[in-house]
């Protein structure tokens, strides 16, 4: 069965001309040689990433007008939206299986490499300086990372299974915002067990003031 | 009446000399400073403390033999550990109370002026590019100032109000985290009403959870 995605990519193949790098290629070199940048420590400047991805200044202009959203495009690089759930979802299941998806979801995203976390607190100082940028991080990336488990809340109150008042928005940044605690606020390294016992403490917490 | 406070204000004065300048007017000088570079931005560094506060490196050094420690305290400067809560306080009181108080309380502290959200900002931006910092803020200023309501929330487990089982440090985190999450995430301003309606919806469902 050839899927959606790989019929992309085979289109793109048969696009592609010898000695002309493919418009996908050349978005690849930029964010990658941003996100290099980033990791690095250093400002991201235009001048920066043309160096590093060799990509004429035109070139980026032309697809980047404005660095926030490269910026903010590379720091979500490797994180997707997740898909919906299935109407049959156990709810306390999913709440507990967020923490290692999405952005309630830090959790075992950020664990499974110490890189990524210091990739993550990167990301933290740098919409912590810029509110413009932050702004667009939430609203292009992590404000749709959660969109599947809010409809999949929804639809528990719908059904009467969770409080029909339930402001599920709220919920959601309890949840993550227990995982952001442990890294933001004490400083824990989220591999750390006294961390993961924390965050299962406060979701059964949450999770009974949900239901009916 | 005297209070001990007024006391100790007169016994500094009494003790006062002229042409020497006292050790709490040194400590004042070397904080004021520190905070002023913070403010503006820029790295706090030995030498730019002693040009902005006007006292010696030796004495800045005899004082502070850390800069991670002394930056610590000028970020913790106008916060304070809250007082112990009376036996019979209301807990579910407490808690919508500490919205405003306390490190769960970033939310009215930081609402009461733009200046201070700014300041929250830039301690977040320091404490995630030095864990040294990090853990030094949290173990002498913000876990300090966690104690009386979870003092309180251990006594109301005692008397049976709450759950035996339940994690009162988890309920910290999941409350302080959820106005966390409003400005490291969200990128909103604590003075918006809708984060202030998310942030009574988050403690309703999850005083619910914490009850018997």
């Amino acid at each position: 069965m050839i899927t959606a995605v790989a019929q992309d990519a085979v289109g793109a193949a048969v696009r592609r001309r010898p000695g002309r790098p493919r418009d996908e290629d050349i978005d690849g070199q930029i964010v990658a040689a941003t996100l290099e940048i980033i990791d690095a420590g250093e400002e991201v400047t235009v001048s920066r990433v043309v160096a590093r991805s060799g990509v004429s200044r035109a070139a980026l202009y032309r697809r980047w007008p404005s660095l926030t959203t490269l910026i903010a495009a590379a720091l979500d690089v490797g994180r997707m939206v997740p898909p919906e759930y299935p109407d049959d979802v156990d709810l306390r299941d999913a709440l507990f299986d967020g923490l290692g998806l999405g952005e309630s979801g830090v959790a075992l995203s950020v664990a499974a490499s110490g890189y990524a976390e210091e990739r993550f607190r990167q990301r933290i100082r740098l919409v912590m300086s810029d509110r413009a940028l932050q702004k667009a991080y939430w609203q292009s990336h992590v404000s749709r990372r959660r969109v599947p488990l809010l409809n999949a809340l929804r639809a528990g109150v719908a059904r009467g299974e969770l409080r029909p008042d339930l402001d599920v928005d709220a919920c959601f940044d309890a949840i993550a915002g227990t995982a952001y605690y442990q890294i933001v606020v004490r400083g824990d390294r989220m591999d750390d067990p006294a961390v993961a016992a924390r965050l299962r403490a406060a979701v059964e917490v949450i999770w009974r003031g949900m239901v009916v």
